[in-house]
């Protein structure tokens, strides 16, 4: 059986150059759900104490390549989910002792939650593996640049000094943030049957945490059929990992502006029509990932208000949400992995950048060394005009100081200048960056 | 070359019961993209004014058939789009002369957004077609239960009567709206080149509305690869039919509750664990996929704020959205259309649990009439304290009220119990019922 | 100086039942926020060694009732945020020596998120009290409802038995989920100056911890003015709380229904129309305030992607969209704490709701019972068929079944009437809820 | 009665710079929406005709001013909805005869819903007016600026040069698309009664059209007390509205970059901090505007959903997310008008940024001008080298390609020069503005 002759409507991520080819893909394709809910029947049969050899049959007939996807989507139509024709498939491939062995007492909703985690469990150290690259990668960035001074930003504009060795620290602790709360998850497997009382599994309450270990994930606490904690805190650490990789994106598009240029991505990505081009494209699919996980993410945190014993939507919209959730996030720390493995840093266009206001961006040093003398609101309105005087005339803001009445006796020229060196403005930057970089991973 | 080989990781919607083998499903699919993108392609050499001869050899090959799409999607990560390595291909495909025709002055973006609007117009006539099938069979049902009375319920408790045939009327009132906003969407041709403003296209301002034509899509008023206002409408019309179709499902499920039963599916859905069981399957997945759609809808109105000629994220989080969304549309109105086709209506149901209250569902009447000789706030009360007497003793509220000494007199026996009849107390929902059935589609 | 006359445009919580008059409500109020921000001030000028004398001129100035808010927002427009017209307010206040020690190498964003943080931290503890109220009158329903027998539902249709003190426990759970979530967030203060370096605050790495310390937040591992972990983890937790709060309301309301009326409010709300109505307002309220949630977290996800040392936009989204999920949450556990406090269970109706199937609710245990001898396909179809049957002639099941040839000599009738007893296939839903309730608080 | 006292928990705008102040504001507080369900409730009174002296009356006592929407809002959390206490304060301030014209035969939901319709058609022309003049002032910048050249910029490099009238143009456009569909909208009345039958009004169809016309708003096709296409259709203009805003904001912001300068705010926002800095506040409000808009639309998308004849939460959910999206929305506009107003245009600076790229932004059209000769591939393999050469080099391209051998003989250097000047690439950039400015408002 094949997955899709080419008359199917099959999606091969012609549209999602996010994630097409990314290690999370292949790991949350249909067939790894298939695989994934196959796994959990097996679990299933093992844990209800399935004899050896049946058990044997059924594993050699709970084989993914042994049933065509398609299909399966197609009858899954009739009763709402793909587990109904699965189950149907399988015990039709089975001798009548195994096929009473297979689903035994479960419902759809026990294979197919436990297909979600388990396929998360599989995709989980993926994505992981590309954060803590990604987080390396910046800890050899913030070492290098540790002193490296270049312009901060705030509100568009250049405000103080800060190195970029303190920005690329910055961004490895939202990684670990990201990577921290991923890999605190809880991945319980579920198991109740139709209502969550184990009543067809016989009513053992220690059957869940059995179960759980024969595929591999985490035992449930209770039956979590209506309890959906683990998929929307499974959402909010996706859109989290989102956002934290966003902020990294966002920073590398900005410095790579053409006018700015204090990085670059090391092999941008070209145009159709412009030959000249050298495109952030790893920054901006990254961007682009991260543009819709908080948007799922809130699709699975209204899915937690799950009427009934099963709810009659928000469980199904949970699939579909989840598993895209799932990519964009191991999409953008693939694409983020590669982004930093490649980024080029010039710390001197950054260095240069510091001198694009003649001296404005370290005023606020000024202020505080006039304030004590001057005091603070006459310091701030003078420095105010004088830079007023500086942007108008384009000249340097030390030279208008200098010939500043009121300065005289109070800055001589070569504390002036002094002061005014962004270089010598970096405040902790150094120290707050060792300190980021002594944070290690939680284990 | 075939689109995806059994170790591909090709997604045929085994996680998407809500759409898969819908209509829209295949018309929105990688290889319809695909199709499009090459329709694109050659509708611009034509528009071009590409030799005839020339025009044929280039439609000879941007054919979808001839290219693989998995492999233009790991080819596109590099650059970020499948547009460039289409180009790439397409134009190695060809000769010379005919390769300098394709995709001449364009740039990546002219080619996906116009696929994007032709995949659109493509799929609408398929959502439309279902849609107005669902409209007709709600007009059918309205008519036919235009007299059938049941218990409004505000709050989740009965309130006072109204009629199935004013529900129905209501539904399709809803689907008209969706359709009627689908409808009038413009979806234009996307054609400026590198940065809209069409010159390595010769600075023709007419060539957009001649490449529309060749397309067969709206003729643009301006380039609007930044302005992003048909995607965005187009997100706002596929939500609201979500909504739309997502109160008939939120109405047939409560409806359809075990101990309510006044609505059925015609075929409602098995389970893997209960023999008994018969789900109202198409009103689920139909509220399943409009639980998603808001949050779809809000990354596409997000995506507008377009930074410069093309921005670095916002775009490249649009495709996938954007298909999504017609396909979450494209399956509730196709499972909308199969629920209202096969609806059990069960007025006699209806008719008896407007007695459930024992008659407070109509005491709202009652009020009306005792006000002029009571006062509104003693009428208030009296009945209020009724209501409450018939609730704990179980008793019929007429009988409490024909006990009650302060309406003797007032309300004659007679009258009372004909204020009570549910059945007569239905206002204006008929002639409501006509007046919404008189309403078409717009043209 | 009054917050607001009556022709200002003051809002009062008159659209917001949701909250208006909740605890959390005034804590997070203007005054609320104007108070934090004070505070902050103080704080830091503590923190960065002011005199004590001058410390107490600053305290004694830095109280909310002696600024007017509405001044303070209106003059917020200028700069874009409150603390430029609050610092140079207070500054005004204060002779030049204290004004000096005041806001000294801050930067309006060091005060405005510690004062989101420091608001957080005193909503949390009322918070916090309502979700560990709510939590406890679930315990004591799950406890006296232990053994108490009600239909489970799945997709609106009875499925199997449960139990009430089963789903109680399963509330609770999600309430602990919620509450253990809020209470581990960490809440820290923030400091930097105006790029992060804390440059102007004399570049001492340990300043911040000291101010933090002085306001009574958690030491912030480094100014994080950029890297918005602790508003997006917060925003998760509201959202994961609305969920869980959800999963309770959408229960209440469904199991209030009029045809069902196994749950109802201890004093549901009136109406201005119908004077027999009892709503259950605490849950509809709940469940508005859930809706709202996961869109405002996923605002605060977005805002992850704050640019540069500060970002022009995503910042200023996080306040008033922050501020409303801690109401909403707040709002929702104070409406969940009264709904179980009141909540009126109907145990027999429960019970007698559980006939409503005519047995068809417990054929699940005859499939797993008949499965042995008939083969689980042929005892499937035999029970299908059978209900069907029942359903179709409105015959109890155990009756067809009676009848039915092939268990002739099979099942016995006293054995098959005890298998289709509901009352006797509760399976662990006893032990799962004993289970449930040996869960506590997190310290 | 005064709205709030000191200890009042009132809202004034302290965290809502975005719109605090701003037209939309007073017109959308909690005495406007007062105000307008007292309108509501006397426009009801005379639309059933209650004598000239009763209605006199009644216009008499419903006032704002002679309500405490803090104690009404309290009062609310009763019944869930701010109608139910607004009624009794309003019959009792009354005489018995006018009380029982007052709210006869309505529900709180006819009121409410009525209100939103009656606050938003006050408060939309004060939008369309700001909305108007930002376009006014963009009309004039396209005109003024139709040939100013500026880099073309496409995934944040530059890419070939367009004109900044084109790019006002394109505001403008996007701005008209707002405002056309915020004009556009109905604005129904609802009338229904309990559940939409209009049974205690007497069952006059017409009636709810004399109504609509009393209050000033469109007559609606049905009661649509849970047909909720009017709230869904004004939020997704809203965010629409936000998302056109958004793109000026995110334009504005990018390029008053310190870096690039080519537009700047009249008069920016200072800092607490720093006395040099100018930032744009304006943008950076407008923008912060725009990131919350998709989120409150997709609330009010998913709350078509209603339920029944009156939904527990998705219709009070609604309530304060219509209008925070009006005031986000109102508040955008009246910034941006401030901005478009204000604008500093530095169209020098636009030009010598087209040089930045050493003549690269031009080689599009060498690639076009040399296709024919070279063959497509030929000639970009030639440019790319070029292009690399030049940029590592820090040599103008047309130097390099001036000492290209391929090209002796096929270009003379001053073709080659003119071909690389920039502002002879502006292609149809003057035309497209044109075009672009010819379109009116709609009407």
């Amino acid at each position: 059986m094949t997955s899709a002759d080419p008359g199917e409507p099959a999606d091969v991520g012609l549209l999602a150059p996010a994630w097409a080819g990314t290690p999370v893909e292949a790991a949350t394709g249909d067939r790894a759900f298939l695989r994934a809910m196959l796994d959990a029947e097996a679990a299933l049969s093992r844990a209800l104490g399935a004899p050896p050899e049946v058990l044997g049959r059924i594993r050699e007939q709970a084989v993914a390549g042994r049933f065509d996807p398609r299909d399966l989507a197609l009858r899954a139509r009739a009763g709402g989910n793909p587990v109904i024709p699965l189950v149907a498939a399988l015990r039709s491939a089975l001798d009548p002792e195994a096929a009473g062995w297979v689903h035994r007492g479960a419902t759809s909703q026990d294979i197919l939650d436990t297909a979600m985690m388990a396929v998360t469990a599989r995709a989980r150290p993926l994505l992981l593996a590309d954060l803590d690259a990604a987080a390396d990668g910046l800890a050899v960035l913030a070492r290098r640049h540790r002193l490296a001074p270049m312009p901060g930003r705030t509100l568009t504009q250049h405000a103080v000094p800060t190195t970029f060795g303190l920005k690329a620290a910055g961004w490895r602790s939202l990684v670990l943030d990201a990577r921290d709360r991923l890999a605190a998850l809880r991945l319980p497997a579920q198991l109740g049957g139709a209502a969550g009382t184990l009543a067809a599994l016989g009513g053992d309450p220690d059957l869940p945490g059995r179960y759980a270990g024969a595929v591999g994930l985490d035992a449930p606490d209770l039956p979590w059929h209506v309890l959906r904690t683990p998929v929307a805190d499974l959402g909010g650490a996706l859109a989290l990992t989102g956002g934290a990789l966003a902020k990294l994106a966002a920073d590398v598009l900005l410095l790579s502006r053409t006018e700015t240029g204090e990085l670059g991505e090391g092999s941008g990505g070209g145009s159709s029509a412009m030959p000249h081009k050298s495109n952030p494209v790893r920054a901006t699919l990254t961007a682009a990932a991260a543009r819709q996980l908080p948007a799922l993410a809130s699709v699975l945190f209204a899915a937690m208000a799950a009427e009934d014993e099963r709810p009659a939507g928000a469980w199904h919209a949970e699939w579909q949400t989840l598993r895209e959730a799932l990519r964009l996030a191991g999409g953008a720390a693939h694409h983020a992995r590669e982004l930093v493995a490649g980024l080029r840093v010039d710390a001197d266009r950054m260095r240069r950048d510091l001198d694009l206001t003649g001296g404005l961006i370290a005023t606020e040093r000024l202020l505080t060394a006039l304030g004590p003398s001057l005091g603070p609101a006459a310091a701030r309105d003078l420095l105010a005009r004088a830079a007023r005087t500086a942007a108008e005339q384009g000249l340097p803001v030390a030279d208008v100081l200098a010939a500043e009445p009121a300065l005289r006796g109070v800055l001589p020229a070569g504390r002036l200048r002094e002061l005014l060196d962004p270089t010598r403005y970096l405040g902790a930057a150094p120290e707050l960056t060792d300190r980021a970089l002594r944070r290690g991973r939680k284990p």
